[in-house]
C-alpha cells in the first residue's frame, strides 16, 4: 500500500497518524472490547471522548467561555438555514456579504425566513475579490451580518482587516462560515457572534459540524421551530439532544489533538503561508501557462484554484498528476479548471511534489 | 484484545467482519491510496459506494421503485421535525399513535407546525401495550398517521396486524419510525408513505439516517422551509445536496452487504425470534426474580427491557455481567432497570451467554 497526496476539497486528507490510531482502535477502543462506533453516546467512554474533543478545540482556537460549542450532524448548509430560525425575528433583515459560491448558498437557505440584504457582492468580477469594507451597504437593524471566511471554490479568503470592527455595525453580530479555513490561523473569536464549519476540510472527518455561538445570542426568541432545530436545546443537551455522530466526533477529537501536538494554529498558519506561496509562485511564474486571477491580497491559503492556458491540457494534466500520486485536482464543476486544496493535514512535501509536477508539466507541454 | 458482547441500544454492536473490513481499508480504500473518509463524495469511488449501498438496501428491504431512498445526517429526530414541514399544510391535522418514549418525542417535534392529534396512546398503562386498531381516533383529513414501529426504551413492537390496512384511513398515508427495527423482518413497504430510521441500531453505524419516501408524496407543497430542509431537493440531489456523512454511508453499505450475505431479512427474523425468546423465557421462568410487564403479543424482539425484583441487585447485576463480558445492559434513564438490545449484529451466542448469566445470577442471588 502506498498513500498518495490527496488534494480533495472535502472530504479531504486526514493526518496519517490519526487514521492509523483509528485503525488500531477500530475493534477495541482502549481495552473496552468494543469499537467507539459501537458504544452508547451516553456511556462514560464516549462522554470522555466528547469532553476531551471540546476542551481540545477550545484550547486550539482559544474559544472564550462565553461561547457555546456544538458538535452536530447535518452539515454547514443546515446551519445556514438554522441561523435565521434561531437568531432573527420573522421577516427581519439579515445582511449577507457574498464573495463566492458558498455565500450564495448561504443566502439561498434563508430566503423563507428573513429579508436578506446583499450588503456587498463581488459577483460582478467573477468572485475574484472582497468588496472594501467601506462599500458594504449594511442595514441598521439587521439580525446579523454573514460572511464566508474562505470560499472553497473561488479561492477567496478574508484577511483580518476585512471583518467589521467592533462598533462598526453597532450591536449587530458577525456570523461566519469557516468551513474551509477554521483553525488554520490564530483568530479572535470574540469578534464573532457565530462561527460554524463542516469538519471535513480542516478539522477532521466528514459528517460532523462545529457551531460556536456567543451565549447571549441564545436569548433571542428567533422563529417558531421544532426543538431539534433549536440551538438553545442543543446547548442545554450538550450536543446530545439526539444521538450525535459519535464516530465522527471521535475522529475530530483525534485530529484536534494532532493539531495541538504539531504546534497549534500559529504553526499551521506558518505552514499554510509557505504551502500556498509554493503554488502561487509556480502559477504566477508560469508566463500565463497557469492562471489564477484572484486579487493577490485575498487569495486563499487553503484552496488554490487555477486554470491551464489551454483547456485541452486539462485531461492530460489530471492523468499525469494521478500517475505521479497527486489526486483530486479537478476543479469544482461550478468553475472548471483545477484546484489544489491544501488544508492542515496536507504535508508540505505534498505541496512541494505538486509544485514540482506543475513546473515539469509546463516544461513538457509549454 | 478480546471482543465483548455489547447490548447497547444504539450506537450498537456492528458485525465483527464489517469492522475488520473497515479497519483493513482505513488507510487505503481499494488501492486508491487514500481512505474512503478522505475522498470527495462526488468522485467515482464514493459514488460507487453510495450507489451500491442504495441498491443493496433496496434489495434487502424489497423497496419498490416508486419509493425514493435518502441517506442523510441529522438523525431520526430531525426527520420527525421535517415530516410536517414537507408533508402537511400549515396547521393541518396529523395523527400520532403513541406507544412509548419515542412516539412522545416525535410528537414534540411537530407542535410548531401541525395540529397534532393523539389518535391513540398506551401511556395510561405505562406503555406496555399497543392500543387496538379499532380504538384509534383517526382524523378524517389528517396529513398522515405516525407510528413508532418499535419502542427502543419500552420494548413494545408493532406486529403486522397492528398497522392500518389499505382503505382503513382513506388516502391518509402511514409514516413510521423504524429506527430500532428496520430490516429485522420482511416488511411490505408499500403499506407505508414514509419509513425512516437512524442507522445506529439495526443498519450499521451512527451518524446516518435512512428516509424512504413514496414518491407521490413529494408533490405535496408542505410548508415554507429552507432548501436544505426540503426532501424534494434531497431526492433531486440524490442525498448529496450538501456533503453527506460519507464514511457512515460506507459503513452502512458494508453492513447491508453483510445482512444480504447472511440470508437477508427472513433469516434475521428467524434469529430475532429465537434470540428474544431465549431472554423472555428466562425472565418469565424466573418466578418474579426478573420482570417484563409488556403485553406478550407486542413484546419487542429488538429491545428486551427487564427489572430485577430488588433494585439493590441492579449494581451487582451490571458489575458481574461486565465481568462476564456482557456490557451496556443498563436500562434507559427514563425507565430504569435493565435492557438488552439484540439487533441483527448481535450473535445468538451473545444472547445465549446473557441468558446463561441471568439464570446463574438468579441462582446465586435468588
Amino acid at each position: 500500500m502506498s498513500r498518495v497526496h490527496n488534494f480533495s476539497a472535502g472530504p479531504a486528507a486526514l493526518p496519517e497518524s490519526v487514521l492509523r490510531q483509528a485503525q488500531e482502535e477500530m475493534l477495541d477502543w482502549h481495552g473496552v472490547g468494543a469499537s467507539i462506533v459501537e458504544l452508547s453516546h451516553r456511556g462514560p467512554e464516549f462522554i470522555q471522548v466528547a469532553s476531551e474533543a471540546e476542551a481540545d478545540l477550545r484550547k486550539l482556537m482559544s474559544i472564550p467561555d462565553d461561547y457555546a460549542v456544538l458538535f452536530l450532524g447535518g452539515g454547514a448548509t443546515t446551519v445556514q438555514a438554522l441561523l435565521p430560525l434561531n437568531f432573527a425575528a420573522p421577516g427581519q433583515v439579515a445582511d449577507y456579504v457574498v464573495t463566492g459560491h458558498w455565500g450564495k448558498t448561504a443566502l439561498k437557505q434563508v430566503k423563507p425566513y428573513v429579508a436578506a440584504n446583499v450588503a456587498a457582492t463581488s459577483e460582478a468580477d467573477g468572485f475574484r475579490s472582497i468588496p472594501a469594507r467601506e462599500s458594504w451597504q449594511l442595514s441598521k437593524d439587521a439580525a446579523y451580518v454573514h460572511v464566508t471566511a474562505n470560499e472553497t471554490i473561488h479561492g477567496v479568503e478574508f484577511r483580518d482587516e476585512h471583518y467589521p470592527r467592533s462598533g462598526d455595525v453597532g450591536d449587530v453580530p458577525l456570523f461566519a462560515d469557516f468551513s474551509s479555513s477554521i483553525a488554520s490561523e490564530p483568530l479572535d473569536v470574540s469578534k464573532f457572534g457565530v462561527i460554524y464549519a463542516g469538519a471535513q476540510k480542516n478539522l477532521g472527518p466528514v459528517g460532523i459540524t462545529v457551531v460556536i455561538i456567543r451565549r447571549d445570542l441564545l436569548e433571542r426568541a428567533g422563529q417558531p421551530r421544532a426543538d431539534i432545530l433549536d440551538y438553545r436545546s442543543h446547548v442545554k443537551g450538550e450536543s446530545m439532544l439526539n444521538t450525535p455522530p459519535s464516530w465522527n466526533w471521535y475522529l475530530l477529537g483525534l485530529t484536534v489533538k494532532w493539531m495541538l501536538a504539531e504546534g497549534g494554529v500559529e504553526e499551521f498558519a506558518r505552514r499554510s503561508a509557505r504551502k500556498s506561496a509554493l503554488l502561487y509562485d509556480v502559477i504566477d511564474g508560469s508566463g500565463g501557462f497557469y492562471r489564477n486571477e484572484v486579487d493577490k491580497a485575498v487569495r486563499s491559503r487553503m484552496n488554490v484554484p487555477f486554470f491551464l492556458h489551454d483547456e485541452a491540457l486539462d485531461k492530460p494534466f489530471l492523468k499525469e498528476a494521478e500517475g505521479a500520486g497527486l489526486i483530486s485536482l479537478k476543479g469544482h464543476r461550478a468553475l472548471g479548471g483545477m484546484r489544489a486544496s491544501i488544508y492542515n493535514a496536507m504535508p508540505e512535501a505534498g505541496v512541494q511534489a505538486l509544485a514540482d509536477f506543475m513546473r515539469d508539466f509546463r516544461q513538457r507541454h509549454g
